[in-house]
């Protein structure tokens, strides 16, 4: 079956406009095994909206549409399906009563113009929806499914869930779904991945797409089967064979984070852990305490901004300061051992670096970063020269620093 | 003009498929004064490419297609295009020995799959591409005109920059620019600023837009001018009025965001600052030093998470704790306090709360949160609940803090 989706308004097209509806309207479709061919985004002008449903209809079996049909003057979706279709719009009176009823409700005055919310594309299924003013429908024409839902997110959500999705299942009934796990590999760049995995890219034709994002790549492995237990024992032997090739570069599957693998080894463990920030100002803290639960093994955090502060915060000398300078393996090893001992924690970090824009040298680029890392067995410390913006220096630094702290936690 | 956008890749239908080119050459448009009236997002499926491009055509003037103009057999944007005007492709010379050449110089042989590249419609013109391998091309139809770039987005562009902009702008010569300019609004709601705006949101219709986000509201102002000259004066007024209404909720235009502000303030004056930050973990820190230059004004930070590091680093009485819990006003003001002495900055600022999911009761639910803000003249403390995920609950923590700091600074 061809599937398209149509998403209605001129907010989308305007240069920030991210259509976030057919996101989520492409994962549900997904999960009942139908790809989307095409996607059209389109603003309020009745004329295009007329084609494009006409240029739709021509071509697919199913289109879900988004947005335009609230009751102001520019929500013209309704009607220019209709138009495309030939077809005229009708009140339909239970529609009416619930919309009269909610103005009741709430001791207000039935605005009249709330009235086109009612009407309705003859012959067509009402999807009620009782988060808002604007009801579904579902109009069939030459055998060909159009849906129209509601543009703000929650109602789309609520009307596709409850009105849409299990009638499509009835009308779906493949013999097969359509699914998708994405795993998580830190520590390698893309063109890395992409060359030890690169037998499995050229077998996997199609079915396979690596992602590359800040400080991590993604792998998207995408199957059909007859169930989701098919597909899950399909993606379960790949798992084992990009172990395999990637060996612990591979950090996990789905939503998994650095952070999350990171607190959980500690955890595991019984381990605590402190941590000294420079250039990060903070973020690896804020990063390690986006885990819920995490103040069972994160005990600080001490942001030494200024040199004073890795002085009397942190017990740094001030000649070591002096002679090596603040971003210097020596201090990056002193703030890491200092926090550990004032914290009383198994494991320490320090990280110190020159974030930039501005303040790097010829010897101390912009993007020169040190990491230290503290434990009972001694300190390991770690040059990067990372690049990019100042954000993205920060967040590579804190992704290091999580990095290395998950060598030491890994079984051997 | 009306001009429409085609996308072209697969990974751009995927459920985590946003099609971010499309969204620059939208800015950039917009630049010239020209609105996108559609946007397709398609696979490289040739047939349904050939009636995109056919419906196009009958619909727009200008068309911009990016991706599926690589050397790989499912790059079939060149060929479907052709067909859709029916015109034959062509070997270009030049093309090809350019190619040659970026083997050549490179050390490889010539991969005679690549020759495709060098494959271009019949009576186009060859937009160069020195950063890739795949060139585009703009090919004019009825005096229409079909632009084909790379799908890549540094070479999307590098092509659109420097073998499209100026021959657009000499199309267009429009005798009006369509501008924009974005206002950001900190500490009221969407539907306080929806409020506060009524008037001006009724009489702009259509030129103004809301959009809300973490912690803030942007106002989209969009005019049409003879010049950037006239959209700034019109920008310009409508600011004035906005300052008006909205007083100084209204942080700044464009790129601007609360710790810049707050940075620039505390650089303007002189003063420093120093943290102390429980359930927001680094997070407030870390938002601090996202400015360039703020060694100058920020001292350091202390993430007190356990209790332990609150009463051994910041000096909060062990007995503050017990009698009142770690989440609670004395203690947010022990913290800010504390800080600030340790420190010896103009400001401190302390944060305490419950951040979620769990750990909430009755009397303090998740969400509850204090922040001190010190400084010579005394301390502030203020309740907060805040709604939403854990790391919402943290970024809004991190932003009235920030709010409160900033009330602080500006002057009477």
């Amino acid at each position: 079956m061809r599937v398209e989706i149509i998403s209605i308004g001129s907010e989308m097209l305007a240069p920030e406009g991210v259509d976030t509806n057919s996101l989520y309207l492409t994962r549900e479709l997904n999960r009942l095994g139908l790809e989307v061919q095409l996607k059209t985004i389109v603003g309020d002008a009745k004329e295009i909206l007329v084609d494009t449903f006409k240029s739709a209809l021509h071509r697919s079996e199913l289109i879900i549409a988004t947005g335009g049909i609230g009751p102001t003057a520019d929500d013209v979706t309704k009607q220019a399906l209709c138009r495309a279709i030939g077809r005229q719009m009708t009140l339909d009176e239970e529609v009416l009563a619930y919309l009269k009823d909610r103005f009741a409700s709430r001791g207000k005055p039935f605005p009249p113009h709330f009235q086109q919310q009612a009407m309705i594309p003859q012959g067509s299924l009402v999807l009620k929806n009782p988060v808002g003013t604007a009801p579904g429908v579902w109009v069939t024409e030459n055998q060909k499914g159009v849906i129209l839902l509601p543009g703000v997110p929650q109602e789309m959500e609520y009307v596709f869930q409850n009105s849409v999705l299990l009638r499509l299942r009835e009308m779906v009934k493949q013999s097969q779904i359509l699914d998708r796990r994405v795993f998580k590999v830190v520590g390698l760049t893309e063109s890395e991945v992409d060359q030890l995995l690169k037998e499995e890219i050229a077998e996997l034709k199609g079915n396979i797409s690596l992602l590359a994002g800040w400080g991590e790549i993604e792998i998207c492995l995408k199957f059909r089967g007859r169930d989701k237990g098919e597909t899950e024992s399909i993606f379960d032997q790949y798992e084992a064979l990009l172990r395999q090739k990637l060996g612990s570069h591979l950090l996990g599957k789905g939503e998994v984070t650095l952070e999350g693998v990171v607190g959980a080894l500690l955890r595991e463990k019984g381990a605590t852990l402190a941590v000294a920030e420079s250039c990060t100002g903070g973020l690896l803290g804020s990063r390690i305490t986006d885990i819920s639960g995490s103040s069972d093994y994160f005990n600080r955090g001490i942001v030494a901004y200024s040199n004073v502060a890795k002085i009397e915060e942190l017990g740094v000398p001030q000649e070591l300061i002096e002679s090596h300078g603040a971003v210097s393996p020596e201090v990056a090893k002193a703030m890491a051992e200092g926090v550990r001992r004032l914290s009383r924690t198994d494991y320490g970090i320090g990280i110190t670096g020159i974030a930039g824009p501005t303040g790097g040298t010829p010897d101390k680029p912009v993007g020169l970063v040190y990491i230290g890392v503290a434990s009972e067995a001694g300190t390991r410390v770690e040059r990067f020269i990372l690049l990019g913006s100042r954000k993205k220096i920060k967040f590579q630094s804190a992704q290091k620093a999580l990095e290395m702290l998950r060598e030491f936690l890994l079984p051997e």
